[in-house]
């Protein structure tokens, strides 16, 4: 169009359904949405969302990419050609009683502001492949270390070291578990902007602090933005390579060039990565508009401030990356703002917003994107709502409890404790269940948590009117476990099995197959496909540590014979990158009237024994 | 930036207050706004609104005019530089109490996606001086029919002829006032789209219909949305000239190539303006994204489907306009988008929206920017909301009871029957205060409602924090009456009584000046400014037919002596473009104790006998 933009149109069928455009909170199933596909704080804007990834995958089985960093306008089945084959049929509104204001429409239409733009388009068969072409195509999945698939803790902002360290201490004591500890803006010497190093007077010590923190078996993550503040160290060595405009008086540096990543890189590694420091939470890099640089900003390097928008979060999270490969140290964090091409990235979204359910839809939009995020606890008003979050964050891709202004612990809601120290061990007896899932998204792109259209068995169950219901509030993990969250004041709750039997995790008796059925549950309603396998460990409040072998409980499920492959490497290194994993194949085939658990392949190093438990009777 | 857009940067000073950018129906003062100025259906997302105009007015007295029909950014004094000489203090939200998320800024910033653009600068002194320059650059604001200055009903969308008749005599039976009905799409054979030819059951005979309307004083303003239908006449005709894209099935005529205007208006004549129809009402021309054209479209004219969407209410008002002065009639209508340069453009601005403070802060926003708003009553949940609404548009533009789904009539709550027959009779009482206020709209850029900001003597009361409190829901119209709407619930308001003392509508006895005053009423709170004079018809049910005279009472309030232009003219054709008018200075000056009425200048044609009337005692 006129040379300076690019309008594309895509057929949709009656039936067909789009899934996709990043992490969106309000909806699952994004036919009708008109979406602005632009970097933000989640806000209610269709497309104005963290990680607003150009990508979209259809029930017909194929996927597309965009391939663009600027605001894309998408309207996803609204809009009506004279010349379409098929139209909506012509109505009289004022003698038509089913005259609709919103006819039916056979296009999805992007309008993308530049003179041309790549397509990708991957190919199915079902809705995953395509998922899994795509996460693949950018590099395939990440693969957190095991810790990170621990429980993590994020103190009050203003604690000092002595406070962390006995806050750490009172999770051992209560017997919580607990992997690493989240320091909040408070860690540095100055914030909002930032310094980027410790403050003296909470942390006169830093690398005594974290060497007394992993004596006890904790890691450390930083929070930091990364606007960069007059009169530290840094601000004088990155002001040539920032932009026009500040955020809060900080600067912010222009991250595709290369001296600056390096200037900033080496300043993380001084000051908290060579002292052991595991990981960084990015905060604010996505917005809200009127506190972020306006889109008139100009950046040294010559991209547009749109441009560099829809790709800070991007940029940092790669650069935070390459420093811990540097060290050959596996990474995982958090950050506000990703885009396509993060899969590889080993950090997990979050945001301010909190209403459970929300949190529980983008948790399934995540898994259509190559994005991870988390649906992280900070308070509650009661103890069932305390411990139904908790419910839903044990079972997503990092299980958090971000306390930095709450001041809350796990324990605060002591008519619900026992429960909630009960699912945050059983998160990580789950390590090597949620380890291999995310091994598999690293080797084969298949998302560690699914959306339910990524799911085999459920595009045949009942009817799409019916299946529509169930997009938005349960979930898949791995490839056997169903999960459908309870939220506070609901005593039970519909859930859509896919076709198959289903098995109660808890005790192994059917609950269905291909139906609706309703649960009501205390714990988390959970179930186990028919036949899978499901490796545990024993209850632990810490991550094995590297080398430490430990034991295995492999459960069976359902009245059918399964096979599940095993994934297990040093947990912390990238030697997998080299070659040092192995899959090693478990079976649980039938043996007269009973089961019998076989374990075929390579032994895996860190397992000490496998014992299997046979959960439902044959 | 790139040869493909343009960014601008205005100089934004600490106390500086900025208004305008269309209809806004959230906020008046836009410090701290960040809009993106594109027609839409109002739904609270700034900038998206029926008028987006593209211009601002400062208190420090100028105005700016982007002259882009295309989508701006703007950010309202969100944005820091770094090399802002004068940035905000720099904090450490670690220890500063005083952080704010939000800091100061100096600027205003808009984005224009085109490769240049035009920006004019109007100057003031006085804010109203930049608005009423802005409106005569854009030829002046309009000056419609008398008529179009009394009330309006309209019906309900399915009535017929036989209906809409009795419905007139019923208000003449018991007394209401009316000028003008509105026939909703039911009067067209199909709508949705549109065949703009008359529905042969529901009105069989359109000339007699109208003969008899007429003979009743009472004049026709038809509904329509420009969707054209396929099979209709009008379709066959334009569909060479109509966009890639259909709203409802109907197509979007390119109304920028001459021949579509032709046909389009060659119809609308034949079938409605030739037999006598007075107005049409312009409805959907805004939005919402959903079922308007996407801005993929394309348009035969070349013009990119933005500049259509941001200027499609703007064009199909100057064909109707033009229309009309070939006939040498004046219409007044009704439209729901428009865009810079409207305001000599006879038609008032409406929505499907129905907050009552949000209409008051619509009506106050629409002064900023050059074009008319109505908030229009449809129905209310008691007879206490009946009335605040009638009371308010009584003092509007239009004032107008749209019964189209609703099928409410004026006296449809009992409890309030007699009042609302009160204030709609002062409607009419006062439409040569009203007519004259459009006279200095049409020869002096004054708009005829106005916001606080644009109002002599505001600036200088209180201080800034209370002025703002003061922004929303109170207006002026013409000079002299200061209008505090009360709002369903309300026994009492606070009002700002600008500097000077400022008398009661009713009773002429002094209110304050220069302060805020609490003011409770069951009649709407109306305060005239001193030595202001305010001229009155009696009362009665319709205007004056052309060529009838009346007789004038002029109100004298305060105890400062006083003068006034009294505007007249035919009220009815454009002869007062060619010189057929009259502005005659009504004076009022001491006399000793009492007062004494002069009239000076031309006499005016329509008037036949002046009476003062002194509301204040010396």
């Amino acid at each position: 169009m006129h040379g300076t933009r690019t309008s594309l149109r895509f057929p949709l069928g009656r039936d067909e359904d789009i899934y996709g455009f990043g992490l969106d909170f309000q909806r699952v199933r994004q036919n009708g949405s008109i979406l602005r596909l632009h970097v933000d704080h989640w806000g209610g804007r269709p497309g104005r969302t963290h990680a607003p990834v150009p990508f979209w995958v259809s029930s017909r089985g194929y996927g597309v990419l965009v391939d663009s960093a600027r605001y894309l306008d998408v309207w996803v089945g609204t809009s009506l050609r004279r010349d379409a084959p098929d139209p909506p049929p012509l109505l009289d509104r004022n003698r038509d009683r089913n005259w609709q204001a919103q006819p039916s429409s056979d296009s999805l239409d992007v309008l993308v502001p530049a003179p041309g733009v790549d397509v990708l388009v991957f190919g199915g068969p079902t809705p995953l492949d395509a998922v899994r072409r795509f996460v693949l195509y950018t590099g395939g999945g990440c693969l957190p270390p095991r810790w990170g698939l621990g429980f993590t803790h994020r103190t009050p902002t203003s604690y000092t070291a002595a406070q962390v360290l006995a806050e750490v201490e009172e999770f051992e004591r209560r017997g919580f578990p607990l992997d690493f500890v989240g320091l909040e803006p408070g860690w540095q010497s100055h914030s909002y902007p930032c310094s980027f190093e410790w403050d003296p007077e909470r942390f006169p010590e830093p690398q005594g602090f974290l060497t007394a923190l992993h004596g006890k078996g904790v890691r450390a993550n930083l929070w930091l933005n990364p606007y960069v503040r007059p009169g530290s160290t840094l601000h004088a060595e990155l002001a040539p390579y920032a932009g026009s405009h500040c955020v809060w008086n900080g600067i912010v540096p222009d991250y595709e060039i290369a001296a600056a990543r390096e200037i900033f890189t080496g300043h993380l590694d001084r000051h908290a990565v060579s002292l052991g420091v595991a990981g960084f939470k990015i905060d604010e890099v996505d917005g809200f508009d009127s506190w972020l640089w306006p889109d008139t900003a100009t950046f040294p390097s010559g991209l547009d401030a749109e441009q560099i928008r829809q790709t800070y979060g991007l940029r940092i999270q790669r650069l935070v990356d390459d420093l811990y490969r540097a060290h050959d140290r596996r990474t995982y964090g958090l950050v506000r703002a990703s885009n396509a091409g993060a899969s590889r990235l080993p950090f997990v979204l979050y945001n301010d917003h909190y209403s459970h359910p929300d949190f529980v839809r983008a948790l399934c939009n995540s898994s259509f994107c190559g994005v991870l995020w988390t649906p992280e606890v900070r308070e509650s008003r009661t103890g069932e709502e305390w411990l139904r979050r908790m419910q839903t964050v044990c079972f997503s891709p990092l299980a958090m409890l971000n306390a930095w202004s709450s001041g809350t612990r796990p324990w605060s809601f002591p008519e619900v404790e026992e429960q909630v120290r009960e699912v945050m061990l059983l998160r990580l007896q789950l390590q090597p269940y949620l380890y291999t899932a995310f091994a598999r998204y690293r080797f084969e792109g298949v998302p560690p948590v699914r959306a339910m259209p990524l799911v085999e068995g459920f595009a045949t169950v009942a009817d799409a009117a019916v299946r529509r219901r169930f997009l938005d509030d349960q979930f898949v993990v791995g490839d056997a476990l169903l999960v459908a969250p309870l939220f506070a004041g609901q005593k039970k709750r519909s859930v859509l099995l896919p076709e198959g039997d289903w098995f109660d995790f808890v005790t192994g008796a059917r609950v269905g197959g291909g139906e609706v059925v309703e649960v009501g549950s205390d714990t988390l309603p959970v179930f186990v496909r028919d036949g899978a396998l499901v490796p545990l460990m024993l209850p632990r409040l810490h991550t094995p540590a590297a080398g430490e072998r430990f034991a295995l409980e492999v459960r069976h499920y359902g009245r059918r014979p399964g096979s599940y492959r095993l994934y297990d490497d040093d947990g912390e290194t990238f030697a997998y990158e080299r070659g040092e994993r192995t899959w090693t194949t478990l079976r649980v085939e039938r043996d007269g009237d009973a089961w019998r658990g076989v374990v075929d392949g390579p032994e895996p190093p860190r397992i000490a024994s496998i014992r299997f438990r046979f959960m439902t009777p044959p």
